[in-house]
């Protein structure tokens, strides 16, 4: 999407210089807009590690060119050698944060494809050139099939107001800074504001890490789509006074029976939907889904993280960027990351293959080579 | 309550100075704890107005002893130029922040009381000084009660948990910071806690002001009752899990039908402990109920503050309370402060007089006189 006007996809080799990978350094967000060099694989494993890039899609995309960056500056003598640089860089990049799905399956695919080509080591250092490239624009294509298929729903919505702005709330980010371009919960909202529908969304700050405030409002903002910030309190109030039309988030990973893990607090969100009967989408890709678990509120393992994000909070002053205490020294602080909406409250998923209900069947009806 | 060991109300007469009045001066809780010595009804007003003291019966009393010092301070001559001090006193008091009904009440309720006492200005002196402590006994003796009926229902959960801890959330700081002592959603924890019962708090931090992490972790832990400070995010999750066993807010205006006015996130918090079979409790005295308005939804105004409260934050940083910027510099916020909680979510009301119904027959079985 766009930043300041240009284009931009969030990880790119550089032009100028195909040895270098670029990526937004997302810690600076949204205070600055600092594009980060990587010339080898350590770097990337850094920029991983310490979330200079984050978020599942993108998470992948950078495994991708992690091991292109591996292949560039590997011993180039024997194929033995550089194959078994190849592997010790994956190791690397898997270890960096062992959860995310999306980072081990994309070292995997790397690796097997650069095994796979054969050849010399110039032939293997194209192919891992050519496959980051392809895992890269998969995401983007997802993303963007994603965002046509939830346009129409805001087409309908638009059309039913007779052109009123259409109001959408999201939590968190699922945008595009989350992925390699368009995002999934943002997707249909890009689409829709490229087709010149009206639309305005309710962005939730997203305590703790305020990932709405910094990022989905930093990237709305600069592709021109208008939006507001709201404390996470807020969402019910504004569904009670028909100030909200529909809402859409991403999800960390949804069972097939259509139960949605997500950044904590939007089964809030979803229940003030249920109630006011404001439509409640989630946008995700197939890889995100679970096709293993029926149960999510009691299966899927919810993340507790570190209290200091609860009781502290960074923000900007005089420039810098600070971190400072909210809360009394003697208070613990508890801070459970996500939580799961059942099936019950969700209008429908979005994914690349359309739209279908948040339910085994409607999954599997999408998804019929996944039936079990 | 308890600070430090030490057994505190919100605003007192020095005792070795009955000429001067000591509130806490609440901006810089957590952080620190600040004694403020008022001598004059200017001083007061600009404590009320910038919020060193704040919630609805503390700043009756604190209108209270304005009037007081106005008659410490009055011209004393005449009786008339006396009398036309305190008058014009009592509307500077009003002026401070118009929308506080306690506020006027207050002021009015002691202007009476010195024009009825009559005699010549040393007892109209003594007048003020009594009516303004009997306004606070009266806040303090009806927040009490409210901790003695309150607490019977958490004895009860204590005894059906053969003694486990009792799991109580609440939102916002309806605590003794908010009243002369004990508070209304925490009179009955501070109760249940004095009696020996096992209680852990979790702590809405409750943005965009923090009054929970701010001010009701503060008291909590001051008078040793253990609790968690969590996003406001978080709570669904938690009922969803088991890990509550009563919802206590306070409120701000709560119609005789029991529709809840309160602080914006508090209707999120009745939804999912609806979902979840967790009683939802609302405390309050009587002088909060609004006899007139049927459906709070439609009529309770909610006040819509200032943006930078929600894209900026304060905070500690080396020793100092400074505000960081959370948001984009060119993304708007939007502030509501309340939201109004419909009846049907709420369990139960407790008052001075014992505990009723959220509906027009709970609250007027309790409250005949009232009856329309």
């Amino acid at each position: 999407m766009n930043v300041q006007g240009t284009h931009y996809r969030t990880i790119r080799v550089m032009k100028e210089n195909p040895a270098v990978v670029q990526i937004i350094d997302q810690r600076h967000l949204p205070h600055k807009f600092v594009i980060e060099d990587l010339s080898t694989v350590e770097e990337m494993a850094v920029a991983i590690k310490d979330m200079h890039a984050r978020g599942a899609g993108l998470i992948g995309a950078c495994a991708g060119y992690g091991i292109y960056l591996a292949a560039m500056n590997a011993p180039k003598d024997s194929v033995a050698s550089f194959m078994s640089f190849i592997e010790e860089s994956g190791k690397t990049l898997k270890a960096t944060r062992p959860t995310a799905v999306n980072l081990a399956w994309a070292v995997d695919r790397q690796i097997e494809a650069v095994s796979a080509a054969g050849g010399n080591v110039e032939s293997r250092i194209q192919t891992a050139f050519k496959t980051a490239g392809i895992i890269a624009d998969e995401d983007a294509e997802f993303c963007r099939r994603i965002g046509e298929y939830g346009a129409e729903v805001i087409e309908e919505i638009s059309k039913r107001k007779k052109g009123d702005t259409v109001n959408i709330l999201t939590h968190c980010n699922a945008g595009w800074l989350a992925f390699v371009d368009y995002g999934t919960a943002t997707a249909p909202i890009y689409e829709a504001y490229n087709r010149g529908i009206k639309v305005h969304v309710w962005v939730d700050e997203t305590r703790p890490r305020n990932q709405g405030a910094r990022l989905t409002a930093w990237e709305l903002g600069e592709h021109g789509v208008p939006h507001s910030i709201i404390a996470d309190n807020t969402g019910g109030h504004l569904m009670q006074h028909g100030m909200v039309d529909m809402v859409i988030t991403g999800t960390d990973r949804t069972t097939y029976t259509g139960d949605v893990g997500n950044k904590i607090g939007t089964y809030l969100k979803a229940l003030a939907a249920m109630d006011n009967g404001v439509p409640f989408y989630v946008a995700l890709p197939s890889s995100t889904f679970d096709w293993k678990m029926k149960d999510g509120v009691a299966e899927i393992p919810i993340e507790q993280r570190d209290a200091a994000e609860v009781r502290t909070i960074n923000g900007l002053y005089k420039s810098e960027i600070v971190t400072v205490q909210l809360a009394p020294d003697n208070s613990p602080g508890v801070n459970y990351a996500f939580d799961v909406t059942p099936a019950r409250l969700v209008t429908g998923l979005i994914t690349e293959r359309g739209i279908c209900d948040a339910s085994a069947k409607g999954v599997l009806g999408l998804y019929p080579e996944k039936g079990v």
